[in-house]
């Protein structure tokens, strides 16, 4: 069988998240849907990360195994032709055999969008919380975070099991145009864990030592000492990272 | 009569424009039934820009009059409960008896958001022109708009009459997170005409003297002479400027 690559981006506002489920519109539905149509069988898509309902995408990556001889140059334009212009197909590519969009991934990038003020245009993207945040003390509270620890104080229950323990390999605020934006890097992210961070870093941030208050966090590995799970909205995954070489 | 000013802020979108339609969903319809609701009276509301379908604003004004002895500080919550999330009542206060939102006004600000290349995030809030736009070319096209001009090679039928003549404060063109963004600022403006200037001006951009070429439309006075109009979803109306003693 042949191994395709697709790299998806969408607005996830009016999808139930990623992942199938029966008689909900959801991106991994609606990219099966639209593949069936145009390489006639039927093929199940994994993706590199399973985001939730209001989570969005501008760099996602789906793989998926294919008896269909159709040129991959092709396929994107083929797909977006029967997508809705809220998912879109950047780009698909012949893969390794043994590639597979989830288990080959060495890192995620997500990004979480604040706003300085409620901006009816942007409330679809991002998030503003009730006090406004300030840059430096974010800055010191998502410091503790970068790293190898575990992460069980930021994961929600109903998510799959598996270790708690991430390996954060940048956890950064920068500005953006309107607010701050949360840009974190990682092996793998547990359940809720971005949206989680960021709930926690904002009431860090207006403790006297947000680092300390974080680390507080961070050692107890209990989900009750951490903050509330921030919305989905503000939320995207930007990019996944593959060995330069292919899977190995 | 009591007048009120309210300052509003909406994703055009899912609207047909400002304008009441009889059947259709409007920023104004919208108003004011809201408005019948918290006053308990009929009341019309005025705009001081007529956005049209999928036109944005952050910073349009409305007037209206009305009996009611609502305090205005009690009035913006009251209106929000009652609107839809994709449109926000920013501030209610009481005007000057002879405070009317589009005949006070001295000059409007419009932005139009450009894209460097698509994205499926921003589609709803920018537009991606298929050739990327130079930012010097682009500065180089508008800059013969500056002042006061006859902008009839900018107005589609359709509008309301009236003399062609503009004063244009300002046209310039600076870069936000995602492309290139047109900030314009007159008295007052034609049917179109900021969404037929951006058309023209990406096609003034590509010719070898880009300040001649946005020239000739100019004088020309001919909607045949100007470019395509932009569509609707890159232009926001960003604020409106009335006197600072209040309408003289």
């Amino acid at each position: 069988m042949r191994v395709l690559r697709l790299d998806v981006a969408y607005d996830g506002t009016e999808f139930h998240g990623w992942q199938v489920q029966p008689g909900l519109r959801t991106v991994q539905g609606e990219i099966e849907r639209a593949l069936a149509a145009v390489l006639g069988e039927t093929v199940t898509v994994k993706g590199a990360g399973r985001t939730d309902a209001g989570v969005h995408a501008r760099g996602q990556v789906a793989s998926l195994a294919t008896a269909s001889r159709l040129p991959a140059r092709a396929l994107a334009p083929a797909l977006n032709r029967r997508l809705p212009p809220d998912l879109r197909v950047l780009e698909a590519a012949d893969a390794a055999p043994d590639f597979d969009a989830r288990h080959s991934a060495r890192a995620r990038r997500y990004g979480y969008r604040l706003l300085d003020a409620d901006d009816v245009l942007l409330r679809r993207t991002a998030w503003a919380p009730r006090h406004a945040p300030r840059a430096a003390a974010l800055a010191r509270a998502t410091g503790p975070l970068e790293g190898e620890h575990d992460f069980a104080s930021f994961r929600s229950a109903g998510g799959s099991e598996g270790t708690p323990r991430c390996l954060v390999f940048r956890a950064a605020w920068r500005r953006w145009e309107s607010g701050l934006l949360l840009d974190i890097v990682a092996d793998h992210f547990l359940y809720h864990m971005v949206r989680t961070i960021v709930g926690t870093a904002l009431a860090a941030a207006r403790r006297d030592d947000p680092a300390a208050a974080m680390a507080a966090v961070l050692a107890a590995r209990d989900r009750r000492r951490g903050g509330v799970t921030a919305p989905p909205q503000g939320l995207c995954l930007e990019q996944v990272f593959y060995p330069a070489d292919g899977p190995a």
